[in-house]
Order: structure tokens, then sequence, then C-alpha cells
């Protein structure tokens, strides 16, 4: 398994500077960004679309993923892509069709990623095996504020390691919600190779920098999945 | 009739420095901010939410506008008040319970507005005239991209201007769309007294200041409705 | 004009006892029952269904009236006509095919009716007159609490009035909202034979009979529509 | 006023032999072919799509209509402009952004249309005079068997015909239901042009030609508006 | 495991008096009451609301349980809680955010259920362990009438036991629909707790503590799970 | 298990002459006929209805199947059971009150299916293995066109053959979706016993008996599951 990487979430970043925040988080050394797409049906907040992203990526050349809080996101694919994303992420809670769904992000031109709401199973995974490149296990529930970790969603990370494992296919597995340095190695023991940081880089009260740099310090010393 | 007013629209501003873009609106010498709202339901495109504007809020004094594009508003109208905005527009196409809704406007502490599409009719301002403070004709569909202004929207100002009169009430009429130095006048006298500009003031060759200038010399030489 | 009638809604009775309820409305003197059926979708609030209803129809001989908010009162009708309802009123917001719901309510065998959200337009009227034999103006916005009897509505009162009077037909005019000893003759004489009070009975310091006597005696001294 | 015209619907022909019954309809004498398009979620009914329609459309070079009774047509205007269709008809009651459909209508190269359900008022005509080719007039409700021609509509049709009259415009205006020589000529006299018929051709013991020709006598006999 | 429960369901109970059946039902000997809740969205039928429930609660001090077969739980959780109802049960079919519902619930200060239909499967379990109190297997189809006890249901609430029992933690298994003297013991002997009774208690010829009385014996004389 | 057998899918036939096509399908030696209903809800596309399918109904004997794309099926279970269809396939994704659709489905005198899109798991089948006659897999995904055979399905359809054979029922398996001479071999042996072919029936280029007779041919040399 490659190294852990450290993904920003942009949630609750100063709005009124995304470009620099990004700058601030991509200088901090964060390997990737992610954006909280909400749309205030499949979740009870609304965030931000397309233009805002493609408003920044020029800022950086760092990934940035999608991922689409959407109750119907089949209809916003291309935005998202033609925004500059190189990973599209849907709920499976909202895909009906999901295998058309990953199907056609990659037709589109990026990598394809679900996303599983913690009380969802991994029951698709075997039958998209082949249209996945990314799986993004909620360790929150998306769109409510002020959660913790769920540590009981650990287990459902091994399991996705171990299907994926099993598959022989390079998968990515990442983990998103409440990751700080206190949850961060054990998320990582337990199988995920990406990690959405939010309010750990925003709220350090060292700064974004000090925040990746103790966050990478815990992953070092942490173990990989067996 | 007071003196006409020129509302900034910031869609299509860049989204990566809005407080910046905020800044230099009301250093042009806009009079008030709006922010269109969209969800992706009502309208199929999906722009920003009310952390975004809150993020912008401390950058200026000038009134702030919601434009709820949105399929449910009544579920996050205290998200919009919250964020600092004086005023709420919803739309009258997705309010079965708008008298409902504007009262509930008011109960938070702001002003309440009513957008109403180009096919629409006025039929119910007769029944909320009590409830409203802010009245918006659109002069372009809502969420899609790339029109012109909609010169026979004139008539439905002169119309809503004429039921104001009548009413006896300080209801401030608005024209969104297509607003620039071709059309201003016309809309002005129509009956319109806030002009909401977009791409008037973001494309104009000679920047924000030069386009607020245009614009207000234009109105200046107007007749206001009669 | 007929004699006014007072019609009592159950909203806001001791749901623990309906059936006791009713039978003390009607010996308070009340001509006629509403039930106001909310399904949390049109509205917030859901109360009850036709189950309910069908429960309390022995108990009395006095009409019975539907008041369906729900969001697909179509799907409903046979429920509420079979419960024993001798009236079945539908809201035009949530009638796409006004004019056939209200066709159906007929060939069930019973009166039709529509309702109409207080910021609603009388528009339909003139397309349905042969299919309506009720039209119930909101007095106040329906499925939330604590609001005042709005006095701008009487205006559209007299307008349904107009539109009855000029068609020859025995449409009857009802209101619903906030009718009290201080509110009742204003709407009466605005064009209401039909007045439905809820707290007003309920929650009388001398009973429901004082309640329903109060009630006579202003609607017995006000004057009928011009 | 151009003669009035004859519209077969194929609502109730023989769908086994589609291609054969359109070139019934034309040898027959009918000027256009009505496609009444139905998804089972605005109307209870489902009929056919836009593939329906393509494969029928090289049997004759007579203009086809498609009749759109669906709940979101914006998604598929294009599908029937595909097909074929020299018109393209949405119901005002499912287009929010009614303007914005028809010029994208337009844009599409067919012509634009709206059908009216007989409970719902022509408010919206004024606004979208410079978007409207036609405008249905239905004298029966959509999707619902067994119904008999609304002959109240007849006022709503010459209230049509004034507006359409008095904008200069070249709008058609169509009625649809129960159109048979019993009520062919009074809907004439009171403005349609386009009369659209059913089970009056198809069912006419004589024969569609015979039917065909019925129609075409008592339009010749009758009165246009005046 | 502790000693089965018998909980009574209003549903089909004389709704003129519902005090009066809740009073009855207790003075029989039932350990809890179950309230149907159903919106006419989730399920064909409209029972009724939180409101029905709070006038009963004064009336017994035995627990209430609110079972929720409505499209929207989220938006009504804090209703049934203030109700006075110990434990809300949502269904697993209307929850994309089951984790965070349940959470809410315990939040509110009840006790959190999830009710699983007849061809749902029990996935979704080891993912919410620490937020279940309450598991309630359907064994009849919610919301549609005449159907008898699906026996196949055994082998899902032993299954349910076995995920229950590994867990080491105390939720309560709940079986609902078709119980009597005829299915209870095997609905115990395979795992259920809590058995729901409806028409058993409220046909019984001999009345109500009769037959409380029956399913207490044909309990007391099953085996538990083993 | 029995001989394999072929389906004809009538989706891309000439839809202006659909009973000749059906004609033409059962003189090529096809077993049975399945109608692609869609609605354009549940998957993009609009094809046809009940009416479609009862209109070609008297040309032949071959039993009917409709495949039901639609998001509420339950509303029109009865429309394709009158229309002649002798076995009735809902899709698991539309029906969270599957075990009820597919017992009305029976009580109507059909036979039952289930169609499980690509990436949904046999989760429910257990639950409902009584009430099951037929288990639809899809080897593309509906409403879409374009697609290939998936052939990571034949691990869905051999664990779909070990549920049934260990349930000693007599439920058919089907699949659907890219089916030719390359697939068809592969798919039986997996453990299909009806197998659709669409395309591969309307464009060989020899014919429609030339199609059938190939896909025998292959299924002939072919294994059964084991």
């Amino acid at each position: 398994m490659p190294h852990p990487q450290i993904v920003a979430s942009v949630l609750g970043a100063d709005y009124s500077r995304l470009g620099g925040e990004v700058l601030d988080l991509v200088a901090a050394g964060v390997d990737r960004i992610q954006w909280d797409v909400m749309d205030g049906h499949f979740v009870p907040n609304l965030t931000f679309g397309a233009d805002v992203i493609a408003a920044c990526r020029s800022y950086t050349e760092v990934p940035f993923e999608a991922h689409l809080m959407v109750a119907d996101p089949d209809a916003v694919l291309s935005d998202f892509v033609e925004a500059g994303c190189e990973t599209i992420i849907v709920h499976v809670e909202t895909c009906p069709h999901l295998h058309r769904t990953l199907s056609r992000i990659r037709e589109l031109g990026a990598r394809a990623g679900v996303a599983v709401n913690p009380a969802s199973s991994l029951e698709f995974v075997p039958y998209v095996l082949e249209q996945l490149d990314h799986l993004l296990i909620m360790t929150v529930n998306p769109g409510f504020g002020g959660q913790d970790y769920i540590g009981a969603m650990e287990a459902k990370v091994s399991q996705a390691r171990g299907l994926v494992r099993d598959s022989g296919r390079a998968i990515r597995i990442e983990v998103d919600g409440g990751i700080s340095v206190d949850t961060a190695a054990a998320a990582r023991t337990s199988g995920a190779e990406l990690l959405v940081a939010g309010s750990a880089l925003l709220t350090h009260p060292a700064g974004k920098r000090a925040a990746v740099e103790d966050l990478q310090r815990v992953l070092a010393e942490s173990s990989p999945a067996p």
C-alpha cells in the first residue's frame, strides 16, 4: 500500500478568499483538495457548486476531488469534470444506477469514486470493482455539523480494504470526518490511504502547516493495514 | 419615487476571491449586493449557500440581498438571515404558502421579497401587500446562461408599479437580468427602483467603477415612472 | 343569501375523546364539523386521516367536511367520502388537474370544494363554476400555528361573492382561520356564508355553548354581503 | 383567420400498427397528427415517447405535434424535435420556467406551444406572446378517459382569441378533447383554428374518411370567431 | 433474555375514544403502546400524528413508542418526543442518513429504533449498533390491510438476535404484524422480545383482557431464542 | 434445469408496426416477448405503456413479460396484467415495499419478477423467495443506450442460481443486456435460464430467424450451470 495522503476539505475554510485558502493548504503540504458540494436536498446544507471550484482551479496543481452530496448527481457530473476535478465522488445512497454513473464519470475523463454513509453497507462494491477508482468511507454523517469521528467505521474500512485487496485492483480507500491527530493513525491502520482533514487543518492553533506536519507525523508512526 | 439604486449581482464574479470582489463592487459605487443562490433543483445550476455569503459579510456595510432560486426556501430562511442578508427574496413559483413565507422572513428580522419569473403573473401581489417589502421582476429566466434582457417585461414592471402605487405602501420594485446602459433607462422608466447588474459590471472594459458610472449616468438622464 | 352557519373545526380539540368533542360541539349548536387533514408534506404538521373521521361519524347527523391539506389529494378522495364526509375540500395549490378532481369528488357522491391559500388568487374560479359547491377562503395560512385573522382576505371574500353571484350558482363561500366574535361579522359582511371556528369554540372561558351563542349573536347583528 | 384545420390524435388508435394508422388518417384528409405523450406522473396514464413518433415520421409529410403530458418536459424537448415534431406543446402546469422552455423549443428548431388544463387560467399568455406559436385549450382533462367536451371552455377560447388578436401575432389556437360533429362548430366559432379529433375519427361507423368529411362539413358551415 | 412483552398497537382501535382505548389496553395488561403513524406517502394510508399521541399521554404511565411510517421522519422527530414517546422507530427504507437519525433521536431524549420491511435486509445493523435501542422486524407489510403473518420472517428475527447477541448490547427485538396466539410463540422463540399485537387484542370475542391473557399464556409456554 | 429460452425485447424494434414485429419475432422462434416500459423518471428514456402492449396481445400466444423501469410501479401493476402480460417485473430499486408489490402482482393473476441493476445486490432475495417467480439480472444499465454486456454480472447470476437452488423453488433466472452469440453461452452457464435478446435479433444481417438459430445453437452447445 502506498504512503497515506492528506486531503484537505475546504468545508469551513474562509469562503471569501477560497483561492487563498487553497494556496495556503497546498503550501502547508496537503496532497489533495476535497470540495464538499451540498445541495440542501440530499443533506440539509447548501455549500457551493462547480463554478466555485472552477474559480480556484488555477491556484494550484494538486488534484481536486468533488464530493457530491446532492440528490441528483447524474445531472451535474460534467460540470464538475469541466471545473477541473480529477476525481468525482458520488454517494451510493443517491445513485439507483450506480454502475452507469461511475462509467459515465470515467467517460468524461475523471476518476470515479463512491462515498458511503455511516449506516450504509458495502454490498455494492463487488459489482462495481471494474468501475471504481476511489471508495470513500464516511466517518461522520455528511452535511450535519458538530459530529465526532465514528470509530466503529474502522471495521468498515477494514472490510473495504479486504474487498479491494482481493480484487487486485488499484482502488484507493479514503476516510472523511473527524480526522485529527487522535484518529488518523487508527484510520490509516484500518486501511485508509487518503485521509480527509477539515477542521483539524483550519483550526490548529499553530496554523495549517503545523497541522499538516502533526498529521504527517502520526501517520508516519502508524502501521499500514495488515 | 426615490432615486434608482444599482444592485451588484456576484453571479459571474471571481469566486476564488469573493470578499475582494465585494469590496471592489462597493468601491465602484454600487448600493447593494445581490447573492444568486441556486440549488440545482429549482434551476439547473448550483452556485452557493448561506455560508459563502456569511464569509463576505464583514467586508462591507452595504445591504446584502439573497435571491433564493431553490426548491424549498422555507427550510433555509433563517440561514440567510443569520448570514447577514438584509433582504430575503423567494420565488413565487416555489412557495405554495407564500403569505406565510413572507411573514416568516419578517419575523426573522429581514425584509421580505418575492421574485417573479418572466412567464409568471402578478396575481398574488394584491394578497400579500402587507407582507411585501420587495418585488423582483425577472427580465431574464433565472439560472440559465446567455440570455438577453426581455423588453416585454417592462409592461409587467409598469403593472407592478401601479399595484404598489395604489397600495400606498413602500414596496420597492427591482429588475434583474440583462441590465446594461442599453436597458437600464427603460427599466427605470417603466417603474424599477433597484436595478441588478451583473455582467455589465464585471465585464466592462474600463472596470467596475466605469461600469457603475455609466449606469448611473443613463439612470440620471432617464425619467422615473410616471 | 341564507343565514350564516358556524362550522366547528376539531383542530385543537381533545384528540383522546374526539367522539365526545364532536357531541359537545353539536350540542353547543354548531351547524357542521370540519376535519383538518394534514399530511406533513403540503403543510408541516400531520394530524389525522379518514379512519379517525369515520370513527366519529356515528356520533351525530351534522354534515362533516374534510379539508384536505395533503400533497396528493386525488389518491385519497374516496377514503374521505367513505368515511362519511358530505363535502371534500381540496387545495387549489395541490391540484394541477383541478377540474377533474372536483368532477371526481362529485362522482363519488360528495359535494366538491376548493380551498385557497392567502396568497393564492381566484383565477381558477370562472373555469370550474359548474364543478364547484364550496369555496373556502383561508384567512390564516393552513398548517402553521399561532396566526391571526388576515383582514386583507375580506377583499378576496368579496371578490368570490361577486363571482358566485354573477354565476347564479349555489356555491357556498366559507372562511377559515382566526374567526371569533371580533372577526366573524366582518367576514360575514364581506360575503362568507360558512364560518369555521376553532379555538374560539374550544377555549372560550364559559364553554362551547357560550362560544357558539356569542358567535351567533354577532352574526345575527351583522349585515349580509350587499 | 385562416380555415380551420383538423388534427388527428392517435390516442386510442391501433398501437400495433401506428404507421398504418397514420397513413389512414392522412388519407382520410386530416391536416396534422397530434401525439399524446403521457409519462404516468403528470397524468396517471403512460402512453409512448419520442421513439414511437420517430418510427412513424417517414409515413407522411403532414406536420406532427407532440403534446407533452409529462412532469419534466425540459428534459426531453430535444428528443421530440429530433423525432420530427414540427410543434412541441408543453403544459403550463408543468413549467415553472415557461418563458425559457418556449425559447428553448424554438432554439431547437420547432414551433412552441402551450397547453392549458380546464381549470388553468390564461394569466401567463401576455408574458410569453413573443415566444408562443401555438395555444392549446384543453376541452377535457388530459390523461383521464371517458370525459365529455366541456362547453364552458369556449369562453376561454374566446378569451384566448382576444389576447391573440390584440397582440397582432400569428399564434394558432387549438382545442383538444371531445371534438365531434356536435361540438366542432361551436369550438371553431369561439376562436379555435385547429381542432383535435380522436375518437370521432377512430370510431366513426363509416370509417375515418367519412369522419373527417363530417367534421369538415360542420366546420365549413360554421362561422369563424367574430 | 428478559421476559417477552406485549405491545398493543392502536391501529384499528376506536379512534373516537382513543384515550379510553389506551386505558382499556393498559388495564388488560399490555406492557407498551405502539402508535402507527402513517403519512399517506411512505405508505398509502394516513392515520394520525404527534398531537393525537400527546392527547393520550396523560391516560397512562406505560411507555409509548411511535412507529413512523412517513417519508421524511427527520422533520418530525422532535414532535414525537415532545408528545411523550419513550421510543421513536424509523423505517430503514426512509433514512439515507440513518446513523444521524438515530443519533438525533437519542439527543432528543428518546430511545432509538429501526423498523425493517419484509423484503429489507439487516445489512445496516452492524454499522449502527451503538446508536440502536430497538430493532423492529415487520412480519407484515406496513400500511396495507388484510395481511397474514409472514412466517419466513422468523429467519430474519433469528438473524437479528444473533447480531444483537454478538454485539453484547441491550438492543430489544420487536416483531409487528399478524401476532396472535397462533404465531406469538414461534416469533418469540425465533428471538423477539417485544410482540406487537393489534387485531388479536381488539377483536377477541372475550375482550381485551382475555386476549392479553391468551397471548401471555402461549408466551409463557414458549421457549426463548436459544 | 430446463432448456434455456430466448426472450425477444422489442426495444429498438420498428414501433410503427409493432404487431408485425411481434409476429416476425415469434415466427423466428423466440419463446417469449419482453416489453421495456420506461417512464422517463426511473430511467431517462420514455418508451411505451400498457396500451401499446395490449394492442399487440392478439398477435401471438407466446407469453409477454413487462419489464417496468418506472418510478412508481405499484400504481400501474393492474394495467399491465390487464394488457395481457403473463409476468410483471419490477425493479428492486423502485420498491420500498417489495414483498407487498410481488404479492400484489400474484393476486392480480400474473407471475411476479424482480429486476436487479448492475450495482444492486441480491440481499433481498432470501426474504421474498415465496413471492418470487422470476429474477432478472441486468447485464447492462437499463434505459441507457450503447452499452456492452457486463461480464462481471455472471458472478451475480451464479450467486442467484445458488440462492434459488438452495430454496428448492421454481424461480426462473433471466439475464438482460448485451446478449449475443458472443455472450449467451457464458450467461447460460453461469445460471440463466431465460436470455433477453434485443439488437442481436433486430440487427442480424441475415434476419431474425437466423439470429434466433444462431443463439439457439450456441445455447445448445453450452453447458448449464453446474
